[in-house]
């Protein structure tokens, strides 16, 4: 019986002490572990007049909801009102449920530039918000998730609603933004939870 | 003789007692009032990697340089990191010299969604720094700020920063992006110190 090549750094590291550079170690990469140290997920959906969000904590046999809602800001508003506005709820959600991992929608479409700038603008403050807040940020693509939730990357949001609410367990459909961001954040739950050969894109 | 409208309204209310609503200030909508009010402007002009700003007082004969600068942020941070670094400076910014007014560049044009989602965010996090430090927020398109400083509303980014360095009577040229953020402050400038028949978008 011979010796692995894992056991062999771990001995030469015992006898040239620990190496200077950080070593990825094994705990970190493995799900159980990752899914321990990340129980707390939130999922956002950005818009200018209706961000979705939604955390869920991670839990056997299912995911439990934390909460859920919509940022809704009325169409007569200034721009900058409704980021503050989008910020101001998104801080609330984050020092009460206390997520370390914030999954926030990645945008490949938009009918044209100007509705791109403004989601954009949307995304920027979340992701302000959530970085600031220290939590760890990753993106996913809408197909992904809908691949990941329904099976199927063109589904429609009614079915993205109708499995959120059977994976959680909840008593009445999510509202369509809600269940994207929660959605987002199943997806990621789903994808740690297992060995995952694309990791989402931490931004 | 008669009476004009304006004089029935204001004969009316001494009568009638204060409306309830807000009324327009006839000093509100004065130029000299306007300026003198908002004496101190910030200029901002967001993208990712680059944010330029520049901060002005309002002062005869010529207006004075406060503050200019851009927000550099490497190409391997991730973007969540960017959107923190703008955040704090232009939050030191705005804390240092007190600004009323922010004047933020209008993007109508981008090579590609992507690109328009990034310069998005940039711009999402300047406005909500800007709108929770209680700044009144306008903007201005390049060819508008151009037109105005220049002259000329395709000039290019060297005539405007050479026109910037003139009209604050700066020893050295700007860089381009603290020239660009500056010329929108003077562009404000100018519009509020004259009567304007296009005022700047509020948002």
């Amino acid at each position: 019986m011979g010796i692995t090549l894992r056991q062999f750094e771990e001995l030469k590291q015992r006898v040239n002490g620990p190496k200077r550079s950080a070593v990825p170690v094994f705990e970190a990469s493995n799900s159980v572990g990752q899914s321990k140290r990340h129980q707390v997920i939130l999922g956002v959906d950005p818009s200018l007049r209706g961000t979705g969000f939604g955390v869920i904590r991670l839990a056997r046999p299912t995911p439990q909801l934390l909460a859920q809602g919509t940022v809704k800001c009325s169409a007569t508003w200034e721009r900058s009102r409704c980021l503050v506005r989008i910020a101001e709820e998104l801080r609330a959600v984050i020092k009460q449920h206390k997520p370390t991992i914030c999954i926030i929608e990645a945008l490949f479409y938009a009918q044209n530039l100007q509705t791109a700038l403004l989601m954009g603008e949307a995304r920027g403050a979340s992701l302000l918000v959530a970085a600031e807040a220290g939590l760890e940020i990753f993106e996913l693509a809408p197909r992904k998730v809908k691949q990941a939730i329904v099976g199927y990357g063109g589904a429609q949001k009614s079915a993205v609603a109708r499995m959120v609410q059977r994976m959680l367990r909840l008593a009445q459909l999510p509202t369509p933004d809600a269940a994207d961001a929660l959605a987002l954040a199943l997806t990621h739950a789903q994808e740690t939870a297992r060995f995952s050969l694309t990791p989402a894109k931490r931004i």
